[in-house]
């Protein structure tokens, strides 16, 4: 966790402003309610006082309702690794960051734009592993060359493997919800200390506009009854699953999150919920999504004051960039994001390297330029000593006007940890840079992951669960049922 | 003046560092002093109570010269431009955006790299008084195919032919700053009303460390005495003209900038000076300037802060970077420098569209990347509107839960207000990008400059002004005196 939060959150919209959501999300969810797929839920938020429509599937939330759930919420909480010196927290001072997850594809300098593996997989969490920046791994890329039904179970196999940073699931159905419960469980010992301490991040995401699908809601069930954190995340893209107006789209977005807090603290008060965000526009020319642009931080940061305001931790969308390639177009909307963001109330970016094109593709590239993005971020979060020794003022008088300080002592002793000097970035002269077949940051990147991987080392696993684990696996993709598997 | 000042402006380093590196500079003007290659401001100087040491050329200035000077620095002033609709603020509450100037070589898309000339020189004027957010033009490339003696005079003409924003000047050498000053009499009337009234920025660089080279008093001295601006530019790169570590190259920076405002203050009272910074620091591996790093934007961010205490306007470096080409390095060095400083205490940002390569080229697409970018904050700037209709609480009630909102009336009449749709952005489905040969931002920055340049119009001028002009530049030009042609 190195990146600290901002001391003094930047915000867009007033106090007021960030009540007028706070308020119009309530009447949203009062008087239009959320569409809740999965009939045991509706029974769950009828009990605790929804007016429940069970023909349309509506559930209506009191605000009452919506403002008790938010009471039960914890404002952070610990999130374990296997490896207790990699337990991240979840709120508080620092931004967890976790990479990319989810791109169907995959690129890299020499290979090219090609379909996501396993091995794929494997790499970006090796080198997620590897990263000093990263918190925790992330599925990164779907693995295509195995089957759907049971990809869940390699890629939990491969995270506890490779890397001894927490465990994050990818959102989830309901066979994978329950599948990395039971891994969690193993690796954890036991499910009486599963259920009291935070081990594994799920996430579901809302089908916006305020729908909830079965696999939503069955996931919610998992792992708030487990009392496993949930991030949340509406995926808003103004204009299509919104209104277009931002004020509208933060209202709605807004009352998708709370919906899904009452869910999880309805079924199992204290459930550690990460309050997310993860707005997007359509581009109107061609009804695309568009991230990164001004007006999605806005509604991010706006988010962040929501989530300031309600106590929660807050998840900000990562690096994220509609961009097809590590262009200026890809820098630009990923640096709108991560100044946005570090100076606001956030406290986890997720998809914070890799993703390119939408989130279609995972660069390797790009995932090292993101890495190198987010030190420069550091360094600029960490600001610089100012004293005697800082000051040099011997020094000033020593060299006197018109003079060179390059050879001094106190230059040779001090440039190192004045400044960082980025490995992507080149500050060559011209014809040298030419004579150098003009070599972007995307050859260099190519070499620098590429060394990582090279590097890699898998953390230490005690056998006895390696094999407990591969056991699981083998045995849940045979087909058999997991309530013949957990104790 | 399109981009607003901050409100709640970012800060990196405590009130209490503020005081302790103002005190820092302080006493190295007290201590060390400064050179001064020029014996009548030595004379001025000594007069005016420093300790001068004129076998060394050296005068320490005692702090109460220096708070004195402070004093007498009006906090904003207006520039006037020859239609005085375009005049423009410089402090207050928003920031004069003003593009590159200084580079030897220009580069587009097509003609590539090569050696910049005055037809060049005069695109980019076209280019600035086109744009919407650039609020003055600039020299923005060297036309070297003109004689070198005589260039100034051939920009100073194109610059009142082909713009009517305010008039900016280079960094001067003596004739230049005399005759900018001559043909500004000449454009505004009289000497008196000029005496009175800012009309042209001039600008001084100073040789760090701590040395005011001829040229720079001389420009000073001619300036001031007209009561014409002055914005101050110490460039200080850290570890070769300035101590390694931040601190230090503040401290050093600031007191550079403190020794020119007491000269200007001096020589008279009152005249408007612009604080400026300029900062990067040594890649040490090719002791060439680093601009854009975090570094880089901690410094400038200081230097804002340093501002706001002795309230004067704040120029920060604009949108600057290290890079060859309009590259992700490029574009993610902009970021840096647009978020830290348009977020920070900043009046002034001048380098602002069109940089490259440490500054040596001035690029026709980065120009419009530039604005582009500039534009994108202004959006995030301006936040976004939060009331009734915005909020279109009923659209979604009526839309509902699963809805689409992509063809509603208010999506219609609202996504054009609430977004800002870049030309230069692409978010089209991969297969049509790349049928399309995956076109660049450059492709379609080539296409919008060349459009600009196109649609340019030439602002009215007085036929007997230019023809004035016309006649003041060419009796220049054969080597009339300038003492011949004023009255």
């Amino acid at each position: 966790m190195a990146l600290k939060v901002a001391s003094r959150p930047l915000s867009v919209i007033s106090e007021e402003h960030v009540e007028i959501i706070h308020q119009a999300s309530l009447r949203i969810l009062e008087e239009v309610g959320v569409e809740v797929l999965h009939d045991g839920a509706l029974d769950l938020l009828a009990r605790a006082g929804a007016e429940v429509d069970r023909a349309r599937k509506r559930a209506r939330l009191p605000r009452q309702l919506v403002l008790d759930a938010l009471e039960r919420a914890p404002s952070s909480f610990t999130l374990h690794a296997r490896n207790r010196a990699r337990d991240v927290q979840v709120g508080g001072d620092s931004v967890v960051l976790v990479p990319v997850g989810g791109p169907a594809m995959v690129e890299d300098l020499e290979g090219g734009r090609r379909v996501g593996t396993f091995a794929d997989q494997v790499n970006f969490i090796k080198l997620s592993q590897r990263s000093r920046l990263l918190d925790m791994a992330y599925r990164c890329v779907e693995a295509q060359d195995l089957p759907p039904s049971t990809r869940h179970l390699d890629y939990l196999y491969a995270l506890l493997r490779y890397t001894d940073k927490p465990l994050a699931t990818m959102t989830l159905d309901t066979t994978s919800a329950r599948d990395s419960l039971a891994i969690a469980s193993l690796v954890f010992g036991d499910e009486e200390y599963v259920r009291t301490h935070p081990v594994i991040l799920g996430g579901v995401n809302i089908d916006s506009p305020l729908r909830f699908l079965p696999d939503t809601v069955e996931t919610i069930i998992a792992f708030a009854g487990s009392g496993q954190p949930l991030k949340i995340t509406p995926f808003v893209m103004a204009g299509v699953m919104s209104p277009a107006t931002l004020a509208g789209a933060l209202a709605q977005e807004n009352a998708e999150s709370l919906a899904c807090i009452v869910l999880a603290e309805t079924i199992n008060p204290g459930t550690p919920v990460v309050y997310g965000s993860f707005a997007s526009h359509a581009d109107m020319r061609t009804v695309a999504p568009v991230f990164g642009s001004a007006e999605g931080v806005l509604m991010e940061v706006a988010a962040g004051q929501l989530a300031k305001r309600y106590k929660l931790p807050h998840r900000g969308m990562g690096l994220v960039t509609t961009s097809h390639t590590s262009d200026a177009q890809a820098a630009w909307e990923k640096m709108n994001c991560l100044w946005s963001l570090t100076l606001s109330n956030v406290h986890m970016l997720l998809q914070a390297a890799g993703w390119l094109e939408g989130g279609l593709t995972a660069s390797y590239e790009q995932f090292i330029l993101d890495l190198d993005m987010l030190e420069s971020m550091e360094s600029f979060l960490a600001g610089f000593p100012i004293d005697e020794d800082s000051l040099a003022l011997d020094i000033i008088a020593k060299v006197g006007p018109g003079g060179n300080f390059l050879l001094t002592d106190h230059t040779l002793s001090h440039f190192r940890m004045t400044a960082r000097f980025s490995p992507l970035m080149d500050s060559r002269r011209y014809d040298t840079w030419q004579g150098d077949n003009a070599s972007t940051l995307l050859t260099r990147a190519s070499a620098i992951w590429k060394k990582m991987l090279a590097e890699y080392e898998e953390p230490p696993l005690d056998p006895g669960l390696a094999e407990a684990l591969g056991e699981f696996v083998e045995r849940r993709k045979r087909g058999e049922p997991l309530s013949r598997l957990v104790r």
